[in-house]
């Protein structure tokens, strides 16, 4: 009984998520998903990647939180249009929320949708909002062991940033034990080293996301 | 309709946690409910705990995992009756969950049962289990914002460790901020400073610990 209701859940999420990805889709938008667990560095990333990508695209963004619009705030202070979703409780974003805060942004000329999904590494790899690619961070402060014990999240993205590589020496984390493990989750996962503190990665991590944008540009 | 749903199933959990709760009241076993996010030292800090405890009080374990028993094996090498609890894909565990290990688990002279919940800093904070004390574990790596953004965690735990001091150095976190945020969000949480790798702390933790098996036992 419980079993069915998430199955429909998740059927009815399909159909507004596929009608979302058609409304980007005829306007050319590329759309990220991007996850992670609390605190991984998902707004940090964020603003890292905005100051480097302004210049040359168009970017909105789609803050998803609990509660509070603090990382709306930080994001809009770097001029580009930002909508805040409060899910008031639930633990990931889903395409009905999507669709909700699209009437409050303007996708006109948009080359890129970032949309910050819930601290969470579970919840939302279950549920598609019409994105092109999900992206999830894990940093090594979470320890390698991870992709094992969390294997949706790993099998539904298309790439990893792995972030806080300034911390390594700090921490017990075996990058080459984690690209195992997160590799045979996922044999395509193309996985970043990244610190949002030293720059580290970023530039790579920047060509990755604009040679999706100018794909879905056409 | 949804709402109904979710309300029907977080009603139907009520009814057996206190189910639980009454079997562990009977046999005056301290029952601990342990969440956080992943990665942010759950395994390591009951490892640690036990260490300390074992030679004084009988102690059971339940470990929640989405997927592998890692983690169990790590806690059953101390020589402590352990279960293992795979949920399938759920981001939390629930007072069914809870009931079927206890098939599995000798409670006879038990003093304590520590339950560690599925990494995640939302959902484990909804479903009781039959505890009498939540506490989360919350990283200096993890950002001092968390108690506005994740309230719930927060309001529902009696006693918030935060992890990884050692690290403290080396990452942006206000600890008289997060102190104001998490005691703005639950005035009556106690915040113990701890370091799994170094110790600190440690001792305060315990003895806290210690004072509620001893409340319990009578």
């Amino acid at each position: 009984m419980e079993v069915k209701v998430v199955r429909d859940i998740l059927e009815v999420n399909e159909v507004i998520a596929q009608e979302n990805q058609r409304v980007f889709s005829e306007r050319g938008i590329y759309v990220l998903n991007l996850m992670g667990s609390p605190g991984t560095g998902k707004t940090t990333l964020l603003e890292r990647t905005l100051e480097r990508l302004r210049e040359r695209w168009k970017v909105g963004v789609i803050e998803g939180d609990i509660a509070t619009s603090q990382d709306a705030e930080r994001i809009a202070r770097h001029g580009v249009p930002t909508v805040q979703i409060n899910t008031g409780g639930a633990c990931h974003l889903d395409g009905n929320m999507i669709r909700g805060a699209l009437g409050e942004l303007d996708l006109e000329g948009l080359d890129l949708l970032v949309v910050e999904n819930v601290g969470n590494l579970v919840c939302p790899a279950e549920f598609r909002i019409g994105e092109d690619d999900k992206v999830m961070i894990l940093s090594v402060t979470e320890g390698e062991d991870k992709p094992l014990k969390y294997p949706l999240m790993f099998q539904v993205s298309s790439a990893l940033l792995l972030n806080k590589m300034d911390l390594l020496p700090y921490v017990d984390f075996d990058l080459e034990r984690f690209r195992q493990y997160a590799l045979k989750v996922n044999p395509r996962l193309e996985i970043m080293e990244i610190s949002c503190k030293t720059g580290e990665g970023l530039d790579r991590w920047v060509q990755w996301l604009e040679g999706r944008i100018s794909k879905k540009r056409g």
